[in-house]
Formats: C-alpha cells, structure tokens, sequence
C-alpha cells in the first residue's frame, strides 16, 4: 500500500536588502550579535547604539577563516543555550563572509532553526555573501563542505563599515563586482570603467547593482540546480590558485580576478570573447591593484586539480564563460587539450 | 536604498511511503546505508539483497538514544567524505528512531543537504518518527535541541522487521497509535478496541492509518506552528515522566502512555472528556502492557517541570487535550490550580 505525504508548498523565504547607513533596528525578541574580535572592537558600538531588542547578548569569535569550523559552531551553540535562547530568539550575523556563513549555520540547526540578520561588514560579504542563503563551514575535507541553505530574515548593507577595510580586501570586493558585471550586466561594466571607487556615493551605487544582479540569479535558482552556477565565474580556476597559494598568498577576490583572466583564455580561444574585450576587463581589475598574472608551474598538475574541487558527481568540468562582456555561458565537455593550450596562453601573458 | 529579494517558490517536498514487504530498491547513484549494532546484525542482509546501487557503503553507529550526538554526525560526515560522496549520493536510514534522527540530520548538513531514504525497523518509528521531517540530535541542554527539517525522498515501512522487536518497544509503538486515534480518529479507536494486532495485516493496517494521520496532520503545518503541536498529546506530562525516569526507567511510548491518562485527568476535569471515554482509553492502553499509574511524589516540582522543558518562547503552557474520542483541543492559560487539582486526582487513581 502506498501512501502520498503531500508537501506542495508556497514558501515565501523574500526579504529585503537595505542599502543605506543603519538606522535604528527594533526586534521583539532576544538578540544574539554574532561577531569577531576585530569588527567587535571597531564597530560593535556603531551597530548598539542603533539596536534595540528584549536583550542583546555579544558572542565573539576570533577572527579568520581557519575558525570556521565545526568547534565554533558548537561554542556558538553552547552559548545559546546557557544563555537560554529559543525558537524566537534571533541572531545578527555581524561581520564579513566567515561570520556570515558560521552565524547563519547556526541559526539554521539551532532548535531546527531560528531567524536570523545579516550586516555584511566588508565589501566582498556586502555584495556576496549576503544573498544567496548559503551557509557553512570547512571540514578537513574542504571548504563549505557541511552546511545549509537557511535565508536570512534580512540583510542591512551600510558603507560606514568599509571606512575600516583595509584597501586590499575592498579591492577584492570590487573583483567580485566586476565579475558580476561581466557575467551579467554590460551596462554595469560599462559604468564601471567610468568611475572610481573612491567615494560612498559610488560604492553604495556599485553595492546595489551587485547586489541585484546576484539576487535576479539566485531568486532563477535558489539551490543552485542551473544558471546560479555562473556565478563561479572564475571560481573553477581561482580556486586552484587559491589552493596552490595554501589560502594564504591571495585573497578569494584575487585569486578570482586571477581565474577570470584564465578563463578568459579559453573563452578567446573558442571565439566567445573577443581580444579587445578581453582587455577591457584585464584593465578594469589591474585599476582596482587585483592580481592578474600568475605562473602554473605545472599545468597538467593545474588540469587534474579540477577534479579534486568538484562537489558535483559527474566526471566532466562545467566551465563557466564570458559570453562577450555582459552574458555568460555554462559549458561542458570542453577537450582536455584546448583547455591545456588555453593555460598555456595564460602563462606566456606573464611572460612578455 | 531597499532591494527586494523574491524567493517566494513553489516547493515540493512530497514523497510516497510503502507499507508492504520490502521490494527491490534501485538507485541511481552511491548509498550509505545507516545502522545501528543491532539492526545490523538482524537485518542487513534483508536490506542488502533487494537494494541495487552504484555502490553501497555500510555505516554503523552504536545503539541507544546517548549515542544520538554531535559526535556521532561528525563520525558520519567523515566516513562520507572519505568515501567521496557528493551532492548526488544518498542516505538510506536504517533502524528506529534515534538512527532516522541522527540519519536525516547528517544529510541535512551534508553538502548543504542530500536525499535520505527512510526505511524504519521498529513500530515506533514507523509510525512516528518516518512522517515529518524532524531531524536532529541531543546535546548535553536537552533532547533534539540540534537539528533541521529536512523531509526525506521515499519511507518503506515493511512489517517484516517487527519480527525480531523486543514486545516491550512493539507495545510502546501502540501507544503513539492510540494517541494518534483518540486525538484525531474515533474510527480508527473504535477498530483498535475490536482488533488485536498479533497478525501482520493488522499491524500493517494500523501502522497505515496512523500515518495517514500523521501526515495530514504535517502537511497542514510542516513546520509545527500550528495544528501539529496536537502530536503532543500525551507529551507534556509524559516528557516530565521520562526525565524523572533519567529517561532509563520508561520508554517513550510507555511514558507518553502515563502522560495521556494525566491529560485526561485534565479533560475530565474541564468537562471535555466523559468518564466513560477516559476509561475505554484507559482500558486499551492497558491491553498492550503499557503502564498507565505512577505516583508523583512532588506535584509542584512536577508542573514547574513544564517550563524546563519547553521550546517556545513566551511563558504559558500550552496542553493538548482529547475532546472526546477523536479530537483535540489545545489549551492554553489554564490555572495552576486546576492543573495541581487534576494531578492529585492522578495520584489517587494509584491509590486505589
């Protein structure tokens, strides 16, 4: 005999993203203000000062990435519950992408979830990490191994923070910006190369446009079935220049704006880009300092580490392509050998 | 500047549970079948024989409820990782309820949530924990503090694994059948007052309409806001018993069994149940050995025992009463006093 458990659900998981300086932020319930060290000494007074709830509770984390793990989640816990926090307690993520991703992790299997608030502190988790719903941590297996998708409740995007930020992490904020620009949006890249980032006017402005172009993507695909996945937009390469620099040589941004110029290669090489366009963007990212030039010392080493990232089952590298500046392309089944010769054009750009 | 992120979408978390004898089971992709001790010895060979994989990995955890941990997850996602799985594997959860729990939790969290199977061995769960999608674990503040909703693809409820189930735990899964019948379906009352479930039909058929409740119950309310909390009758009372117990002296069913005669205490008290009804009740819970009288030695410790115990925020408690054979109340701000009052008339039912 066979029963049917009817699960059709309209969920509604919406919320709004404000960009503008924080104005007072009223919350019926006990709040826990997840932070580290170095944003709770700069900015939690900022972030009091304009907060009200039944009681705020500051839980403090140390300050990298090698924390996101597993044993801070649990002291995250712990705290929550000596401190008596229930269903309708709620939790301000305050910080950049690692508070972000820890804050809503534990918000999502406390009590089999709770809300939580997003303040996205620097300009890479401003513009990324605050849409999306992904939460996480690191494993000794990888990165963002063991998580969830849990929505924040809201997202408050104030520049005040980025005063504070020291200049090469805003810079790997903007590779994130220009990667949405030339994956998505020619007008914004456009813009882009007409202004500087220099004053609050035009980072609030360059915030929205990423910010909406990632939420237009990820409201298609919430759970990353299909064209969420070009926004990994020079993430397949990156990461292998992230790993082979041990995450401690280039920022993600970076090591990103290093992966969009290495799939460039190969988007010229199939004729998806052209040589001038191609350009366009290398000196868009050189404006901001990012990275660009990179020597593979082994490329076929390089190649097979495509394989060891995949969280995907199936054997074969989805590459994600600029599709002349503006529009992108999911391509599979690329031969092994123009993609070998394509990082072997990347290397000889370092070497004129 | 406001932004706002539309993620209303239409989810369908639905699924198809099989009470019949377990028939081949084909799946398209890498499987970790997840067991206790016990069960693994009974049953896997059962299992292993009509399941058809890619490749099936065995993952055995120790059995009893203090094992349900942390730990536990962790020991379970490494054993994952080492043997590669990814996004497309699943879970088949195999054993009672601790072993779904545990199960569902880990592939919550795995990769940001995988498939599981649900393939339930004792009838406690198959006709409780197999419906609704709870997942999660203890921690050292309390019972299944930790955890995430995450509904599973398919359950296979075969009668064939009760065989082997001590008579104690089959009795204790009768007495969540009888809650769900008292509180929901005077019919089905009426059919367990006229059957005994010795023969494999029957307890097909009532492990069949308890589900059927279940269920309907779940997709009105997936997330216990509302009408689900009625799944409790019984629980309030019994989960204060169990921890008097050190939650060694009775199981769960035998200690939801004592809590419901309490609740009907209260019923009658407040005139929604008849002394007749309390009495068939009564009558065949004691059919099934399931313990109806224990002495509260402290009757005050007892009721402030209710606000350790609850999840929701605010200060009141909320009881589930029967009114009448067949449907439910859920009561809030009734006065201390009546409460003690029905508790002493607990106590002298005893001492009779």
């Amino acid at each position: 005999m066979r029963i049917e458990i009817e699960l059709k659900q309209e969920i509604d998981n919406s919320y709004q993203i404000y960009i503008e300086p924080l104005k007072k932020l009223h919350i019926d319930s006990k709040v826990a203000i997840i932070t580290n060290t170095t944003v709770k000494k700069l900015h939690i007074d900022y972030l009091l000062q304009r907060l009200e709830a039944v009681e705020v509770k500051v839980i403090e984390l140390e300050d990298g990435e090698r924390y996101k793990n597993i044993q801070s989640i649990l002291s995250i816990l712990d705290n929550l519950f000596e401190n008596h926090f229930n269903r309708s307690s709620k939790i301000i993520a305050f910080g950049g992408g690692v508070v972000g991703d820890m804050s809503g992790f534990a918000a999502a299997i406390f009590q089999r979830g709770i809300e939580f608030i997003q303040i996205p502190t620097t300009l890479l988790s401003q513009v990324d990490a605050s849409v999306g719903g992904k939460t996480g941590i690191n494993s000794k297996y990888g990165k963002n191994l063991i998580g969830a998708f849990h929505q924040p409740k809201a997202v408050y995007i104030d520049s005040h923070f980025l005063q504070t930020l020291p200049r090469r992490e805003f810079n790997a904020g903007v590779a994130e910006m220009i990667k949405m620009a030339v994956t998505f949006d020619a007008e914004f890249f456009n813009w882009l190369e007409s202004v500087d980032l220099t004053d609050k006017k035009s980072v609030q402005d360059a915030v929205a446009s990423s910010v909406r172009i990632k939420a237009s993507v990820v409201a298609k695909d919430e759970k990353e079935m299909g064209i969420r996945a070009a926004l990994n937009y020079g993430h397949t390469f990156g990461h292998v220049v992230e790993r082979e620099g041990n995450f401690e040589k280039f920022l993600h941004g970076e090591a990103v704006s290093i992966g969009i110029i290495m799939a460039n290669r190969l988007s010229v090489a199939l004729g998806k880009l052209t040589h001038k366009e191609e350009s366009r963007i290398r000196t868009l990212l050189e404006r901001y300092s990012l990275p660009t030039l990179y020597h593979i010392d082994d490329i076929e080493k390089f190649y097979e580490a495509f394989f060891l990232d995949k969280k995907s089952g199936d054997n074969s590298i989805t590459f994600i392509l600029a599709s002349n500046i503006g529009s992108v392309e999911i391509v599979k089944d690329i031969e092994k050998s123009t993609v070998i010769d394509a990082l072997k054009s990347y290397n000889a750009l370092g070497a004129k």
